[in-house]
């Protein structure tokens, strides 16, 4: 097992960034078509093609999950990933045509210190999203980084640089379950500004430092404390989560709802009003049916678990930003692992 | 009046086309930041941005629809029209930055002739959308064309050419409704083969031939033709009503939904699983408030008669491609205009 979400067979992650304007993309990419859905809990969402990952509609097979960067601008990067998509003939013949699926959340990360040409010259500069997102593509394997990479690559959260986590599972019914978050929250992954997380109690092993739980959580740690205040910001965390159960379309539906109570226990507050939280679910099938009330409630909860872990190893493993006003990073803070 | 959604205030509607691919961009662009929602009752939706346009999230501003052709591919579109409205400074400033919002819908007419190299070499041709997106945004008028225009370039009805059609209506409390499709559909505008159109009971003046109802509906024009018959095969229509009624978000929703009935009355038909038509719905706003359960539906039914009259004359505006296999155009099936 990796850790990460590509323990789950037929997953690879690829990530790109532009260290220069500070955006990136990460891509999901599945070597055959797969099940999948989305529960956007959010209130500022932004995304491309998932009103097909809706249980009343017909197509629920999809080549690719890109999360990335850039917010509104963030979502040419799904095409360069079904250009790549295509070029390797992934996706459901249409007349003759193979026709790739690749859904995309995006998160803001606009003023996180890059240099946005495209933003501030937008006649005579593309935003480099649709490039970002066929390199990612491109760059897809087993093996990724965590971290200040692909869509983690601007991200922040209220006080530490955020970052690309992922963690795995097994249940005690032999499947793999698999979470990717891209963490830009709103609001806080450690307990006030100590060095423990609110996911501390699903850690495995010192995957985020090993350092649990307080005995008892400090008043100022519950004191409201999120970006934008008094203005409005906007931020969001944008997922994954992933297994090789067999379900349908309407039951990766509710994995996507699950998983989202891992985002409600690794963050706080989360599922805000300018957030544009999102989480996809994909189930690649090949290890049986896992749409049973009480398998599903078991792959519902291992999700919600990896996600929250993937949740606390983004902002563990994340690095600053090399701005100015850039935020600090968790090592930084709390010692070099 | 033009008898186009541009009478609505604050609408402009640009086309831009290529006519060696055959693809097409149609953007509607709002001279001021506009409610609006959207009703999706295809099964086969690809659409981009459009999760923030549901009552429960935060924003329901948009700068401008994009409807376009390319299926999941000419999803790049709303970049290009994101670019020029950032040129433009409209949109919402969030930390320094103004966002634009311009969400979209697609339909699927890639296999209506055109050369399409971006499909048969992807990596080394990209798609045309983005660039479509941003021309159609730079064109954006008060006049346009209909017919073999934009959205409208590629797309096809069963048995007719299909096309982009407009129309408009002031309801009897002196609101303005108009309404823009790109007729692209799984089923038939006309009843049968004949040149009389489902949308007859509500055509004004001669806008699509003036030739009314049948009084009797032969039984072969009722039996069931649709494309892709035996194989599956996607289809679309996508369209925007429009108003200058002040409504909120859900207010909008309601009026997205009540305007599907017009596709309904104009197209059989419609609704289809391997359609995604996706109708979007605005509201400037100028002319007070619109949203009493009354007043909405005199609203709700003027934008479903629009709607049904912009099909209609989609259709028979629309010229043949020039390819060997393309289907006839009313026009030369039932005489010039």
């Amino acid at each position: 097992m990796r850790n990460l979400i590509t323990d789950v067979p037929d997953v690879l992650v690829g990530n790109a960034q532009d260290a220069r304007a500070a955006p990136g993309v990460t891509v999901a990419l599945f070597e055959h078509s797969t099940v999948a859905s989305v529960a956007t809990l959010g209130g500022a969402p932004g995304s491309r093609a998932v009103s097909l990952l809706e249980p009343e509609m017909t197509r629920g097979l999809i080549d690719a999950v890109v999360l990335s960067g850039g917010s509104l601008f963030g979502l040419d990067a799904a095409g360069g990933t079904t250009s790549v998509l295509a070029s390797q003939k992934r996706g459901a013949l249409f007349g003759g045509i193979t026709l790739p699926v690749a859904v995309q959340a995006i998160l803001f990360d606009l003023i996180n210190g890059g240099e946005k040409d495209w933003i501030r010259e937008p006649m005579t500069h593309k935003p480099p999203y649709w490039d970002l997102g066929r390199d990612a593509a491109l760059a897809a394997a087993a093996d990724f980084a965590l971290g200040t990479v692909g869509a983690g690559f601007g991200a922040t959260t209220v006080n530490l640089k955020g970052g690309l986590g992922s963690a795995s599972a097994r249940t005690p019914q032999g499947f793999t379950v698999g979470a990717l978050a891209a963490v830009n929250a709103v609001g806080a992954a450690t307990i006030g500004d100590g060095p423990q997380f609110w996911a501390g109690a699903y850690e495995r092993g010192s995957e985020f430092g090993g350092l649990g739980w307080p005995a008892r959580v400090p008043a100022e740690a519950l004191a409201m404390r999120f970006k934008g205040q008094p203005a409005p910001a906007t931020a969001t965390t944008i997922a994954l989560v992933a297994t090789d159960a067999k379900l349908s379309k309407a039951e990766c539906k509710r994995l996507a709802i699950m998983a989202n109570d891992g985002l409600a226990r690794a963050l706080r507050p989360v599922h805000a009003p300018n957030d544009g939280d999102t989480v996809f679910a994909a189930a690649t099938g090949q290890a049986g049916p896992g749409g049973e009330p009480p398998v599903l409630t078991e792959l519902g909860a291992a999700a919600a678990d990896c996600l929250a872990r993937a949740v606390a190893r983004g902002v563990y493993e994340a690095q600053a930003l090399p701005y100015k006003s850039a935020l600090p990073d968790w090592q930084q803070r709390h010692g070099r692992k």
